[in-house]
């Protein structure tokens, strides 16, 4: 059995994400800044981040204090928009018509096979609830176990990393 | 970008799921025959047959005339169950705890973090949609596009398989 795996990296973009969502009007942070942050190795980050900007969730700077930030306000950046950034978009079942083969085919209705409808009614399914979460959402539950003490540790980081 | 794809064998399986649910009492069809049906590789179909059974899902019967059997009714047997035979049972987002890691990790609440628990719900939601389909289901629509013609070539065929 091979099991199915959301790439790790949907989990690294996505706390990157809720981390640029804090950063202060004109500041950016690195790659690796952002692998830095959450200790993860530097260059699958720095994929990642491509990804993103590919997808259109972050704008990359350019210049000596260049890096990432969000394209978007951070309730306008969903989970699901993360994900496809990572992932592609899918879907992930592919129907290959294989009702059509062999010695006793399946008349043609036009229709789509039951089986590849209801896979993707479940797919958009999961979409719609991870459409409804936001990069926003992360950043105010994150934001729910900060003291004073991680408050100045997470602004002297910020400061050295900006 | 490794986008997520679904194996090829889940709709292989659930069409033979199908073709096992129009099986007489008493009857069984090997993997080879289940191949042969769709036009599908033997050793492809034979491996997520195995899949199935050790699933629960089928049963394999011993001898000349032995091949695969529902394990239960149609109406028992999800696309969900399908899916979890061939892939695995998930989930398929898991969560590292990164934001533990690094210069400012956050406080541990004991509560999961948002962004885990936002693609947990989703693959709730996509699994209760894929366990709301059964094999049933599959078996009525394909039934639908059934003439004389094709019922009779079916039942020739199910006769030299079984």
């Amino acid at each position: 059995m091979s099991a199915m795996r959301m790439n790790e990296g949907v989990e690294w973009a996505a706390h990157a994400c809720a981390l640029l969502a804090l950063l202060p009007e004109g500041k950016a942070l690195s790659a690796a800044a952002l692998a830095e942050f959450h200790e993860l190795p530097r260059a699958y980050m720095a994929k990642h981040m491509q990804a993103l900007a590919k997808a259109g969730v972050v704008v990359s700077i350019k210049g000596p204090r260049g890096g990432y930030r969000l394209a978007r306000p951070a309730d306008a950046v969903s989970l699901w928009d993360v994900r496809v950034a990572i992932e592609g978009p899918g879907p992930d079942f592919r129907c290959q018509e294989i009702r059509r083969n062999g010695p006793c085919p399946s008349h043609d209705t036009g229709k789509p096979c039951t089986i590849a409808k209801a896979f993707w009614d479940a797919e958009r399914a999961y979409q719609a609830q991870a459409r409804s979460v936001a990069i926003a959402d992360i950043v105010a539950s994150l934001a729910a176990g900060v003291n004073p003490a991680r408050a100045e540790r997470f602004n002297t980081w910020l400061a050295a990393n900006t």
